[in-house]
């Protein structure tokens, strides 16, 4: 047995996600199906972590023990011949037993990207929110700058509570303690792109903080408010959920 | 009667190029729709050219007349409103009678855009021409250089012999003399852009300058034998056409 690592690319718009589920087009369905037939058993694939319905990827990480002695390069090209033109494996390798795609990760980059132009252009449109509002980005400058470090960030959770788990800690794990080590906005043109860096996070916390930084640009928050929204730990407080469809896992790093 | 300009975005995929044809989805049909919906009157729509199927649009320009007094401004939001997403009309302005989307037109900027990795990353998969094939891209630079100015471009014309009009001139003309302002390679990362700008273009022209640069840097053709091509004046002597989907009608200017 081997445990092989890939780096997986793809666009979100078609899948319920990444995670397997009966009766849904999943992003992890697909690669299992793949391996299989490349291998001829089927895997367990370990994702560095769940995408919602719509959420793109640029390069998520998997593994899975394999039996298969196929080269790494080999299995690059065997498996993007057998998968859907929107998934990619962009690279394959062979990595210690120890190796874990979720509980390993140091940290994951998320980015959420905005227009906010009148009109969305069409070759936007798959993996930018269309927010055409009148922003104030020294407000949303401000509000971000309140974000990194180790918080409690209940109040940007999503509803349903459902956690995803930190890394390296047991499967029970429901606390929402969770370390940002960046939260950046970029301005180019009419583009207006977030990135957040962190160990883990929780169900919809990029899109949480988002949704409610726009809102704090539109003066329906104020800063003392928003800086308060951490404190406060309650998710009611909080602005409303950005789309899935602007938000991209960006990088997954390693020790 | 009003004269009005549209700016046009549009995702080619999903079309059978600009001109409307029975039976098929055109982007020009999907126009003629929109505004006779809109203005209640089923307009003649003219474009600053064709586009072939596949190919993509970030600012095609287009006129029709109509006794709609709409203003520009609402005119944008409600053409949205019932176009496909796909298609945006990015601006609308009332112009001169003497404005004509066509013969008004000083020059046509087209982009080519060329993937060179060994996995196309599914978000520029639309976008992008896949060429994964080591190229000596000095080869590349020394050719595109010998393009530029008055030429007799027949041996980039499509072999079908169907030419697009010059601006200005006679619905019957068919000779193959253009002038190119402009053709630049420019590299980032895995991408390699090209931009052409011209008086106007043969049919197929930009697609088969491309295909045939890119075997030139691979070395099917010689330096001379590239140069020789434009002097021979025959289609049949030059390199393979690119494919629809790496183009993009960039730009329309005028006087």
């Amino acid at each position: 047995m081997s445990n092989v690592k890939l780096t997986v690319a793809f666009d979100g718009t078609g899948y319920q996600g990444w995670q397997v589920q009966p009766g849904a087009r999943t992003v992890q369905g697909a690669l299992i199906e793949a391996v299989a037939k490349v291998t001829g058993a089927k895997p367990v694939i370990h994702g560095s972590g769940r995408t919602d319905a719509g959420v793109h990827a640029r390069a998520l990480v998997a593994n899975f023990q394999t039996d298969s002695r196929i080269p790494a390069s080999q299995l690059v090209k065997a498996l993007n011949a057998s998968l859907p033109r929107d998934i990619r494996v962009l690279s394959a390798s062979r990595v210690p037993d120890s190796f874990h795609a979720r509980i390993s990760a140091k940290s994951k980059i998320y980015r959420y990207q905005v227009y906010r132009g009148a009109v969305m252009p069409p070759h936007l449109a798959r993996e930018f929110y269309h927010y055409p509002y009148p922003i104030d980005l020294e407000s949303v400058r401000h509000g971000i700058r309140i974000l990194p470090g180790e918080h409690d960030f209940a109040s940007f959770a999503a509803k349903s509570g459902k956690v995803e788990r930190v890394p390296g800690s047991p499967a029970q794990d429901r606390n929402t303690i969770r370390t940002l080590f960046r939260a950046e906005i970029r301005v180019s043109g009419k583009q207006l792109i977030f990135t957040f860096e962190g160990s883990g996070f929780l169900h919809h916390m990029v899109r949480n903080m988002v949704g409610t930084l726009l809102e704090l640009g539109r003066a329906r928050f104020t800063l003392p408010q928003f800086s308060e929204l951490l404190q406060k730990r309650d998710r009611t407080l909080a602005g409303s959920t950005a789309p899935a469809h602007g938000l991209v896992l960006w990088k997954v790093k390693y020790r």
